[in-house]
Formats: structure tokens, C-alpha cells, sequence
């Protein structure tokens, strides 16, 4: 599904002489990914994962390449960018720029623990912390600005009921500037896919594609609206009440954001609302498979209009 | 045995607060190694290896540490430092530079076997052609003018024998000069127990301390003469055959560097001859315990003076 590039045993193999990672035993396409190309390549040195980007260009992925580079050298659970023998850690492959990683342990958790969610929260406060020396920035390409122009451009195509909530919830969100609150490096889509656990432990964070510079706590609201989120939109309360309290026991929130978190969850789950509207309604080519349905953000919105209890 | 500097939980725990590695579980000293102080340090994150430098000082270290970060970024089996939260990979405790990094899989492999032989030399040559884009440069401290200057100093200690074998053997090599061999970052101290072996691969090469700007082929010199060595100084051919063989897959051996073989064995084998002697005759305080058989490399040459076939 996700091999959109196809690569040959004999164009790996020269690729693998540039790097110092031994001899090709199995090259394996990942079926899994909706935007990029990626294959497992086993080698007499171990395991790792190659990239091949379909949509970024060479020159937009040092931002996020540096960053995992940045991260793994704090010890944080991400995959290392592996360099070339030219000391670049973007190569190029059939037309595509690349990227080498090693293989991290563990698996998606569809379903997640409690003890699941706490190391996730922990091991997300320790890469804020780690990232707050990560010298580059990027602004959110997804931000109050982006879904602030999107979501007038679907109205139209919604039912109205939905369209009036989602015109609501943009306003509501305008109203609110968190311009005060502790910003730096964010992963920005730390969804249970994106993340490999190995048994309770973070086997490692994946996919930083989305990773910019904005409010940190905006980061904990998109991984725990997706983490602790029952099938019905709710938040388990266990697993977001550890979640919370693993974070904070690495980077205790300041008066300030614990007064706009029930507004930055409400933020976190619009972003993903408009997101997913606009690939239900405007589909990229190719791309009509992976739509996922866009109501579900809209019911955990709901449901966080609806708390009193935020677990803080 | 080389606990010199004892680390307690109390100064362990505001320690690996300036990391983002997570809780200490258990801190254990380590009683391998001569010269520095080394602990195990398990948080909830992983297990690592904590070094208190000993006799290094903080600003002699950035050569061989960031050469370590250096070749982890190229997949060379080392352990790759950790950087703290101000994103320094050397720190301090108890009035010592330190250094975080991964506990690496793997154990000394005291007899090793032909395979793991191999694979030791095709990640020396791996870690020759990655070490190619390191930039700095460190002249080697236990070169010809070391042992030139060191070998006259202990003629007066040893037997009248043994005194003018070695003065013949510096006289062989003040002979041959390898200016125009090929050159880069060796290891220069890759005997068995500077290598944890995983099975037959190469969980990771230890302890870079004495790595330097030198000929590369006397790096695979060095290695070969301990890990294809049996117990009387002879080499094992299988195993050395293996070494070499492998070590050529990645890299090659020019013309020059195969006429320079045989006395480079020598030379590496010197080497450790003139050390040992020092340890054994010169013993820095407190070390005495640790001096090895110097007679052993005496051996070693002596092979190697009356051997025709060098595998190659």
C-alpha cells in the first residue's frame, strides 16, 4: 500500500556502500505509512528502516532530521538518523531523497495501558526538555492560522448543523491567544501509531514530520485526546489522569497553562477535526483510502465541552 | 577494583536530573578497568554506562568523545554519548568529567572464534571508512618517537638479552617509514577486551581513549596480533585469515600497504611490548597490580620475525 517508490535489489546495494552498515541479507517494503515509502533493511549489522520521501523535498527535512538526531543524542526514544560515508544523513534513492534509521523495538499499541500512557506522558516531557536545546525553529504549518482559513472553505460541503459547530469552535478558539504559555520543539502528531512500545517502556517516537516550534502543552492535548480516547470520542480518566501526572513529574505546568489546558485539548482535537474534514471533502490524489472519519474529533470535542474535571 | 571514585544515590539522583533519561532504578560500580571509575546506572528509561574520567581532563576529552558521536552517527558499533540538558556530553561528578552512553549488548569474547574474528575486522574497516569525515585530528602519544625515546630508558632494567632484542626491533622499525600509507582515525587499542561481542556480531568497540590520527593498517596490526594470538605468541591462520579477509571486503588493501604489512605487525606488536615493559619496570602508582606480561609481545614479534606467510 505504502510503496509508492519500488526499489530493486540492485539499486539497494549500491546505496548500501555509501553507508557503513555491511552487507544486504533482506529488503522488505513496510506496508504500513500514508505519505512516504518505507523498507526494512536487514544487513550483516542489524535492522533498519529506509525512507524514501514522496512529497518533502531534500531541502525542507534537515529541520526534522536534525531534530531526531538532536533527540536520540538526549537519550530520548526516537530513531537515530544513520549518516553516509559523505556525513549527510539525507542520501537519494530512485529520484527520492532518503533517509537510513535503525530498526526500534516494539509495536503500535492499538489499545494502550494505563502504565502504556504514563511512560508516553513521561517520555514526552523528557524530549520537551531535551529539544529546548534544539537551535532551530518552525513555525506550525497546522496552527490557529491555518484551520482559521480552512474551515470557512467547508462549510459549504458539511450539513449545516456541524458547519455552525465548527464555525463556533473556531471562534471560541480565537478568543483564546496562548502567547505566554512555554512553547518549543513539538512532535504535533503523537498518535498511538506514531509511537513503538516495547512492553510498558517507549520503544521509540516516530514519524516527525509534523514536529514544529509552538505551545508545549498543545502537544500533550493532541497525545492525550488520542491515547486516553474511548471509541465514543470520551477520555478514560485513569489513563489521561497518568498521563498528566507522568508529564508533570518531569515538567510541572505553571498556573497559566493549567488554566488553558481545557482549551488547548478543545484546540488539539480542531486541528485534527479540520484536518481530517479536508481529506474527506477535498481528497488529495490517491490518497481517498486513508480518509478517516472527521466526526470523531468533532464527538471529542463535544465531550470536552461537556468536563468538568480535566485531571489537573 | 576501579571504583577509585565512589558515586552515591544522593549524587546520582540530581545528576541525571540534568538528563532526560528518566528515574534511577539501580546504580552498580563496575570492576572492569584500569584507569577509570565506570558505573551501571538502570533508570526507567534503560540501562547505562556512567564513566567518571580518572586521569583525563575535561578538555582532553572532545576528540575522543565526539569521535564516538561521530561513528555512532555512521551505525559503527560504539556506544553513542548522551548529551545533558544543556547539551554537553561531557559533565561533572564528584570533581570528575563524565560521560552517559547506552550499555551496549554483549560480552568480551576471551577465546573468540574465526567468525567473530571476521566480523571484528570488516566493522574496523566500517569504522576506517566512516571515521574518513571526522574532522579532528590527534597525533599518536605511543608512536615510533614514543617508543624511540622510551625502549633506551629500560635497556638497563631488563636482561642484556631481552635489551638488545628490542633495541634491534626499535632499530628495524627506525628503518621503514609509512608516510605514504593511508591514514585516518584508528582505534589503536582494539584488543578483546576493548570489544563486546553479541553472539558472533559486534555488540560494540569500548573504550576510544587511545585513539589517534595514525597509518590505518597498523589499527588492524594491533587488533590482529591480540585477537588471532595464541597462548605462545603464535598466530592462529584460520582466524587471522578470516580478519584480513574480511577487513579487505570493505576496504581494500593497496600495494604499498601490503609490502608494509609484515613490519607493521611488528611495529604494533612493539608497541605493546615497550608499554608493558614501562608498566613492569616504571609502574605508575597503584597500577602495579595491573601490569601485564611484557614477554608476551617479545613473543609475538618472534613469530612474526620468522614467519613467510602474512594471509595476505
Amino acid at each position: 500500500m505504502s510503496v509508492f517508490t519500488t526499489v530493486a535489489i540492485d539499486e539497494i546495494t549500491p546505496f548500501l556502500h555509501r553507508y557503513s552498515l555491511g552487507q544486504l541479507v533482506e529488503l522488505k517494503g513496510i506496508s504500513a505509512g500514508v505519505t512516504n515509502t518505507n523498507y526494512f533493511v536487514t544487513t550483516t549489522h542489524g535492522k533498519y528502516v529506509l525512507t524514501l520521501f514522496e512529497t518533502l523535498r531534500a531541502d525542507e527535512l534537515p529541520f526534522y532530521v536534525n531534530l531526531m538526531v538532536h533527540l536520540a543524542q538526549h537519550g530520548i526514544a526516537v530513531a537515530a538518523p544513520i549518516a553516509n560515508l559523505q556525513h549527510q544523513y539525507i542520501d537519494e534513492l530512485n529520484g527520492k531523497p532518503t533517509l537510513l534509521v535503525p530498526c526500534l523495538p516494539g509495536s503500535v499499541a492499538e489499545s494502550p495501558t494505563v502504565e502504556q500512557c504514563a511512560q508516553v506522558g513521561e517520555m514526552l516531557a523528557q524530549m520537551h526538555l531535551a529539544a529546548a536545546s534544539y537551535p532551530a525553529k518552525m513555525p506550525n504549518p497546522r496552527g490557529p492560522h491555518w484551520w482559521t482559513t480552512i474551515a470557512p472553505t467547508l462549510y459549504s460541503l458539511m450539513n449545516p448543523q456541524d458547519a455552525d459547530l465548527l464555525a463556533a469552535e473556531v471562534a471560541l478558539q480565537t478568543q483564546h491567544q496562548h502567547d505566554t504559555l512555554p512553547t518549543g520543539v513539538i512532535h504535533a502528531d503523537l498518535f498511538r501509531d506514531n509511537a513503538l512500545m516495547n512492553g510498558e517502556h517507549v520503544g521509540g517516537f516516530i514519524d516527525f514530520y509534523y514536529a514544529c516550534t509552538d505551545v508545549l502543552l498543545y502537544d500533550l492535548a493532541i497525545t492525550l485526546n488520542d491515547w486516553c480516547v474511548l471509541e465514543d470520542g470520551e477520555i478514560d480518566d485513569e489513563r489521561a489522569l497518568a498521563m498528566l501526572k507522568a508529564y508533570q513529574s518531569v515538567r510541572p505546568l505553571n498556573p497559566a497553562e493549567i488554566q488553558a489546558w481545557p482549551t488547548l485539548l478543545r484546540a488539539a482535537a480542531l486541528r485534527f477535526w479540520v484536518s481530517r474534514l479536508l481529506d474527506f471533502y477535498q481528497p488529495a490524489a490517491g490518497e481517498m483510502t486513508f480518509a478517516k472519519d472527521p466526526s470523531h474529533f468533532q464527538r471529542v470535542i463535544s465531550r470536552h465541552a461537556q468536563r468538568r474535571n480535566f485531571w489537573i
